[in-house]
């Protein structure tokens, strides 16, 4: 199911990793590409060391780095030889459906301490959803950003009204094509990062006290953005790789007068999957046909593991319907906060409502953002993040498989970085947070991913940070902590 | 009314003002503190050219400059008299009273005009609330963000959540001594602007369909802003300098179970009074009795005459009522997006909104305008663009009174940058609107500043823009549209 293609490589960025580890994640890539299958003999040291240019110690470092977490066996007298990595024996989060009903969410307690945590460098971040600021082109972006400082020193001194900057627009309009979706910059709205888009969207589809049909589990925050406003979840039950229950959907819509449904169809968070194109042209058209809007975040869209890149629910959509959410928050840079909306059919609304509730997106982000997309440095980047962000996703895997107790299991993500992991029944998921926390790891609470107290054995473990040994350590610790609850 | 002190004015920046006009303007100054008043005498030319250091002709032709405007009278063998200005013989807008009825609003056509006009540089800028680009701080804060981008070069890979960047709220919270409000940086709310501050103070306050009342007229970028929450609208009328009619607003509080009370105490837009200190405190009297929270604008709080800078309505609240909402897009710089919520007893309810719906906000500029704060420059450039401002909007008043017909009445305005005209009541504002922006003029026609369709014969003028002879020409032919339609 999971479709890895790591093409074109490099992990010559993480100059602070040793060397061996270096060396030794080109293996997991070949593993994660299939180009390396359980059972085949790896290259000899000396061959590594010749191929790689590295000494024969660090080759063999390398080897006991993989062997030591489960990629390799060393068979005496043979040489190294690729093994079924724990992790991929270990089955799925299962497929739960049932009744659902419009449901409001009540303020979250929960919700404070994983910011607080978050927020805290002295926490294992496990919890709210970042990637290691290391990670980002941050050289890059500051050199983009000085030069404008000098050609346009007035970059901020005017308000850019929406749409936004016409440069960033004109960008995101090119970048479309990629998801066969034909846009001109006058239909790309830039907002203060995704989640403002879905909130502007679903302000310009919806009604407070209206229903909205969302994927069981979802990302939190966009519960708790659809609650404050006033607005009604329908939790739809959601397959991890087949997506939302079409069927169940269905009837909903009929049932409830679902005005909108908000999806993500690529690098699900937190299921990890995407979704085959034939099932975002089949949601497409169940909603078409009831005209309900679908509002779809694309944010982790970039980092699936596919190449060239998925497409949208968007790119299936002929009658304007679909508001499609993004930004580069997870890709270049958290505090810039730019995101924008293809809105289709609601562009004016939209476009309205962003100048009525905050006036203008920040300009110099915009400004830098578009310098850096047009210079070309966006898509090697973006293969060099994934790479390393898959290579991380699967230590976190590994660590799991290794402490967590029997009868767990693991989300096979296809991108992103955020594990779903489905704990034995008997373990109380609050319960190990707030554990978790006095420990100083911060996870997150599966429950936070449903208005309707579901998923109190799941959590999500975000895999964004370069995995250190204190990581291994927090898992292992984190294994013991569901174990005293057994 | 307008008590004008404008201490210790440099107009040593305007580079691109001659320097006859520059000598001008300290006159203009000196009458607008009061230094001067109408039938004093100025120095002679030969002691003017001693004193500023200029050319006797420069003298002479500042002292013509100031006679062509209107300030001064030339008496043959006497000298140069202060001359009562046009402007202050031309009243202001009338108080109308009326009863009120809570509304909804409608999309606006006239609002999409009015940005697209704001944001091509072809037009005359009468219309959005923008200041000249070269009136912010610029060169100082690049300097600035260049430092942070050396010293701090992620500054932007990180999510600065709810509430916001430590040293920014530090500042804030030091800076509310000058209103006498105690509050703690943990008090700070960051936002992406005022608006956002007032949107969020909005859903933390009252429920869709909740009734809130406002001063009318007032800025419609709130009005919208109510009405996009789905909030009705009770306009309170609302006299030229005493604020709105606190019998009408107790009175609507218990027919209408008023949820709360949009206000721009300082500066008001478009009316541009001060608040004096006891209309405040009643204000605050009155909607604490009932328990009626207090959403109060102080964008430009800033930026009155009176120094110190007035105090607010929050100033006197005791029960944790006000939410204060503010912002630099009006002071620094509009492209930011950096504004704030003293949000009293809604913090925590405030703090959640804006995680929920944008996340977080944007982080270098915070960590600029803290550090822009702790270095001290910023009361000396509020000072300073303070009197520019004062010129600026002295220069739109006596062009008004120069060129308009008779019967208009302008605004006396103790702060900020806006002028409210209120045209001979034959004078329809959004034809005049059309035909200006035919020749290329933006404005702002009355009736954007309510919901119920007044102020049909009133425009409203932004004052930010460097006074020049374009603008003067604009004026006249603003005032020969008014004409055609008598």
């Amino acid at each position: 199911m999971q479709s890895v293609m790591l093409t074109g490589m490099q992990v010559a960025d993480r100059s602070q990793a040793p060397l061996y580890v270096r060396t030794a994640e080109t293996f997991i890539h070949q593993v994660a590409n299939g180009a390396l299958r359980p059972g085949d003999r790896v290259p000899s040291l000396r061959k590594l060391s010749r191929q790689q240019g590295v000494s024969l110690s660090t080759a063999l470092q390398a080897y006991m780095w993989l062997e030591n977490r489960g990629y390799l066996d060393a068979r005496p007298q043979s040489g190294f030889y690729v093994r079924t990595p724990l992790a991929k024996l270990i089955p799925e989060p299962q497929f739960e459906t049932g009744k659902s009903q419009p449901t409001s969410l009540g303020t979250n307690a929960v919700l404070e301490e994983v910011i607080r945590s978050a927020s805290d460098a002295a926490y294992i971040p496990f919890g709210a959803g970042c990637a290691s600021a290391e990670l980002f082109p941050n050289r890059r972006l500051n050199l983009i950003m000085r030069r404008i400082l000098h050609r346009q020193p007035l970059h901020s001194a005017n308000y850019d009204f929406p749409p936004g900057v016409e440069a960033f627009r004109r960008q995101i309009a090119r970048r479309s094509l990629a998801i066969r979706c034909e846009v001109s910059p006058r239909d790309v709205v830039v907002t203060a990062g995704a989640l403002e888009a879905i909130s502007l969207s679903l302000r310009a589809v919806a009604l407070p006290g209206d229903v909205i049909a969302v994927e069981s589990p979802l990302y939190f925050g966009i519960l708790e953005c659809v609650a404050a406003l006033k607005m009604q979840i329908l939790e739809i039950p959601t397959h991890p790789q087949q997506g939302m229950d079409l069927e169940h959907l269905e009837r909903a819509i009929h049932r409830h007068k679902i005005k909108a449904c908000v999806t993500m169809t690529n690098c699900h968070n937190p299921l990890g999957y995407v979704l085959p194109d034939q099932h975002k042209r089949a949601l497409i058209a169940l909603t078409a046909r009831s005209n309900v809007a679908v509002i779809e975040d694309d944010l982790y869209g970039d980092l699936a593991y596919e190449d060239p890149r998925p497409l949208t629910a968007k790119s299936f959509d002929r009658k304007g319907l679909v508001l499609l959410c993004s930004s580069f928050s997870k890709i270049l840079s958290p505090g810039y906060r730019i995101g924008w909306i293809l809105a289709g059919r609601f562009r004016a609304e939209v476009e309205r409502l962003k100048l009525v509730t905050s006036m203008a997106a920040p300009s110099l982000p915009q400004l830098v953002v578009a310098e850096y997309l047009e210079s070309g440095g966006y898509d090697r980047h973006v293969r060099r993040l994934r790479a390393m962000l898959a290579c991380q996703m699967e230590s976190v895997r590994q660590a799991i498989a290794k402490y967590f107790p029997a009868g767990t299991r693991i989300s096979r993500p296809a991108g992103g970085y955020m594990l779903w992991i489905e704990l034995p029944s008997k373990v109380d998921a609050l319960k190990l947070h707030r554990a978790a926390l006095a420990e100083r790891i911060s996870i997150l609470p599966g429950r936070l991913f449903s208005a309707t107290g579901r998923y109190k054995n799941y959590i999500r473990i975000n895999c964004g940070h370069v995995w250190t040994e204190s990581h291994d350590r927090a898992v292992l610790t984190l294994g013991r902590l569901c174990e005293r609850q057994l």
